[in-house]
């Protein structure tokens, strides 16, 4: 190791987040039989502690895959070939949510966007308005889109189809939102809510889950898609259970009891108020700088991510590569169209004021080193919101 | 904690095994940016470690999924709606893999089997024949079945085919083979292998592994199938790169790193040695016991698993919960029609000649306390073994 | 690794013992400022949780050292330069006991023993009855003597020093036996108590433990050694307030915390129960093999270790080498005038039955490898015990 | 946990200090046995990993006890009852010293100090210069005063006995100074170097170390003090053999190998300069917010530790208190008379830029709360050093 690999890694991207060492803790005790009691117990209590978190009553099933399989899932056990769904552009994730569906079969009406705003709540009703035959079966939300610190206004998705009188299934991608900004499965009626274990949940990737409304229940009846290996049947029936078709991944589960023992520990409403001052004091750092967040839409600045505009003539990308190799910090990078000309700080999961507080000064002295021209003081700005 | 849940747990069933020490705490580390240069590396050189263990030059792949994910990955990547293909019974797993591949849209020839044997070369090399019109376009073959502790002649499965003049492509299952006893994916002419990381690669679940042959690659350019999540393009350049196109689980790639370069060190000859060793001290209990293996093929047994009928009048489920309970011994359960009619001991993985006497001893003293009628005395038939 | 290092290592010396997992996983949380809030609740618990192991309401400190700054911290905190103390002589230990009480200036009485048996209570009582003067200040008892398996009567010690109506304080050493078989501090009208972390309290070594009776308390007030480093006044403060007079080995004190908190939760008895059947189950397998125990008598056989006699002609070092490189078994190397002549089977600790069997199947296998002379079938013995 | 405990904890006391993840795992490894093949080569690794980083060829025991159980060994090993020794006086840890030198019997003669700076090294060669029957015995020098964050010109030590042409062995105290700054064992001529575990060698305390040059082994002969458990003669020998008089720590046996081996990769300089820079950068920001250090004089400042004076009205443990509780942050208290007046900030061992950052923000935030008067700003002084 060098010098510059000493000491703390600041993992400041929106996902893998830094694992707790409780939860490391947890995932390195002796695998189970994944058959015996006492996995039987540990997984159907992991799994009763996602609903609160989902704030749902309804089943949360956990699927051995990443958050892309999550979405895999929802589409094929939900959907038929053909069926056509909404998927308003918000950046990057809603683009590779157009591809999946489109690679399984779908027919996707994109509602352009600028990766700068949330969704435009009107054109979603406009387009069901126009979808006299009720072609459209589903709109699929992201509720924080993380490659660009833009979030959406999910009850606003909610009422623009019930103001259309439309019957189009709500399925919302929450993988980089759920457990840093507020989310209300049940409340906002949203039929199905994808997430990942990587981000708010402060696991290893690993584990997606998917929270099933009544209505996606039923409309999977009538699905002509093919699961596989996504089916949730049987793992609709794990949640009580814990008796899962294949081998589930056994560490994780002991990951996932204890880092949702720790979210309803610290109470989900001071979770959330955590990660709001954190992004508050990120953006007061970026202001102060002179630098333009990607997410123009002062209300729908994202908790967990802070998708940040490099001056022309910079290369994000090299500017992050030197900061990884100075400061051990690694920061998102800019993706899609968005290459080299943004970078981003994630601040989401295990974070707290001083490690967010490294990471502002890991970024103002890189910039420094870097040549980028910026206001100095970012960090003042930062403390100013974090110390009150 | 009960008196009975002190001291080491001894976790024999075929799957997930035990992790080492020196793999848990690898996977400890802490989390890494998936698209950093430090996680590249490391998944670049997982992905190459592999290759030995295959006996390939050919890419293997990583997926993020359960065993189960990488049937649904081999199907869907290779071949076509409603294409034929050729499936021996001779066991649980098996007979799963016959149900995803009907689920998946493939007509499946099943030849019949008595799950005590494994498969029949001849009736393969007779099916194959029969099939003029080549509709047939696979074979596939478990090398080892979990179940029932037979293992199967895969050269003898790929002289069929070639008897044939067959172009069916061979896929084979070898969960619960790979490391624990003979394989050579380049050597047998395999078109596709696939694997998992809970058994003989000592990890968690968690990862599938699909080596890929020339001809299933090429293959795989007609398929009609929609693999989405399951896509394995990007996965064969990430052998490479070791750029995911989703979160890969870094945890376990740490670990698979690790629990690689554990085998090389060991050596792939020492290591298909010691199962078997342990497998015949297994085996000599058994015949010791008076009781019967499920594999009624001498040439046949399983390195990895045993598979024991208990006699009539025992519910080989109670007889082994009775068994965790009192000796902190976890057995395999019988599966599907051998449901409480066998138990199963896992000896693959990480695993000793000391390791397997605590669970023969576990065993005997579980047999003797339930009241089943068997001869005592089985682990000195094992010492016998292990001590040369 | 070689093959024969793969799988679960069977430490089976008398101590260091296996530290359980939960163990290790709390001593792995992040280090704490030892003069901070958390650190002092800690130590406080850590400390508070001693005293029902040692069964006693007094003090008992934490040092950090090694068993015999243990024995250093005993003598120079109660006794004085040139007082005389009684040790009687039962193996190994209590000989180092009576060599640190020399050095430290102590004038030692000894009764000789022949390391077969554990103190004889007349001579002990016929000693004190010669003192007529009082000039014996204390008398040095080993409660379990590690070397040779053998138990001494500690309430009988007791009972000599009353029927002599003698003033001398009792020591007990109590490293080997404390969590392995009944002791009680209070009850049985000890003075000073000494044990260590690496045994029956299932922890690495570095901690050692005194507990203190008012007797001690009192004579600590007229000693003219030099305490030092291991003066307890600081010490017995700390067992309330959990602050030390130097930096104490915080990660320890995490490990103590966790492992006290098993040994209450099993239940003292339960624990010392499990322990006397493993011993009983141990030494049914050396009668059978047809090796003699060290220990002669019958009564007197310990519950932690059991300490075997080899043939005459065969080298136990030798022995015991062959069996570490065959099987992963590490075993207890005779000492003192015991070297070669024995080896020892530790089973205290985080030990159950088929750790134990797994113990002497190597055992077994390694004697027979290496050509001694014994009957096969010890494990039958050892299982008609431990079936029970 | 509430969300003030959420995150990385940092752990900014002048030690213990942060393991390392990778000693961690070290640790966590199975216990040994001490008594065998792999014990020892493990132990004879870590002693000889030891002589470069004090930069010795000398032998540098390891005494299972914390850093003053090294000053005892020291002081017993190599001194008698009586003899005179000569301490400056530089802080709380040198006061420390005296108190435990006169507990052991000998005569203190003591250079006052006032705390503030280091050792006057005229005053030492003046009282040797006076003592013209060499009845001083040895020099106590401390290295890095940890109390005050003031460093001692050991080289100029020396000279002061070489030119008195003195006898008086050289004992240096550098605790929390070795791997931090600049130190040459046989180089500055150094007779007994006294350190511990859990500061510059980053890992857990319960090792200390004694480098012993060859006047210290030649004075030893004739000491009459009694070392007892610290007796350094076996000790000695296990730097060789890695054979024990007791049972060591395994586990910091582990983490010791890791930790030297991380220290020697990243190279003794480059741990020196990473350390001199964190430290200048605290200073800049202890300058900027118009506070003062307690060392006066700038060629001796510390590259462990910055202890910093508050101002008059402002109570420092108060001040600490609040910012553990806000910002999961603990700093140094004040020791002895510094008590309430200074708090200090640890920058030693694993420690790098970022987490400088995320403590010097955590301080100015809290002095900010608390209503402490500075000037804001802080954080952008140090970074104008870090970013260089």
């Amino acid at each position: 190791m060098t010098s510059n690999q000493m000491g703390y890694y600041f993992l400041q991207v929106p996902g893998p987040t830094v694992v707790p060492e409780q939860v490391m803790a947890a995932m390195g005790m002796p695998l189970l039989d994944h058959r015996g009691p006492k996995f039987a117990q540990l997984a159907a209590q992991a799994a009763q502690n996602l609903k609160p978190i989902f704030k749902t009553k309804q089943p949360v099933i956990i699927i051995p895959a990443s958050g892309t399989g999550a979405w895999h899932a929802a589409i094929n056990n939900c959907l038929s070939k053909g069926d056509k769904v909404l998927i308003p552009e918000v950046g990057m994730f809603s683009t590779l949510w157009c591809k999946i569906a489109r690679d399984l079969g779908l027919e996707v009406i994109e509602i352009p966007g600028d990766w700068r705003s949330g969704i435009d709540t009107d054109k979603v009703e406009e387009a069901l308005n126009a979808d006299t035959n009720g072609e459209i079966k589903a709109v699929f939300a992201t509720h924080n889109e993380t490659s660009t610190g833009v979030t959406s206004d999910i009850p606003g998705v909610r009422a623009a189809i019930d103001n259309a009188k439309h019957g189009a299934l709500l399925f919302v991608d929450t993988i980089s939102s759920l457990a840093a900004m507020n989310y209300d499965h049940d409340g906002w009626g949203v039929d199905l809510t994808i997430c990942g274990s990587q981000k708010g949940f402060m696991l290893p990737p690993g584990l997606a889950f998917l929270a099933i409304g009544e209505k996606a229940l039923e409309a999977a009846k009538s699905s002509n898609l093919i699961a596989g290996y996504f089916n949730w049947d049987p793992l609709i029936d794990a949640t009580d259970t814990g008796l899962y078709p294949y081998t589930p991944p056994v560490s994780l589960f002991y990951g996932l009891k204890k880092s949702t023992e720790m979210l309803l520990e610290e109470g989900l409403d001071n979770v959330i108020a955590r990660h709001a001052k954190l992004a508050k004091a990120c953006r007061a750092s970026v202001t102060h700088w002179g630098l333009e967040t990607q997410c123009q839409v002062e209300s729908q600045h994202s908790n967990a991510v802070t998708t940040i505009r490099v001056p022309d003539g910079v290369n994000a990308d090299e500017l992050r590569a030197a900061i990884l190799k100075d400061f051990n910090l690694s920061l998102g990078a800019g993706l899609g169209k968005l290459q080299g000309k943004v970078f981003r700080i994630g601040h989401l999961g295990y974070q707290n004021p001083l490690t967010l507080m490294g990471a502002i000064a890991g970024v103002e002295m890189g910039m420094y080193s870097f040549g980028v021209s910026f206001n100095k003081g970012g960090t003042g700005a930062a403390m100013d919101i974090l110390s009150k």
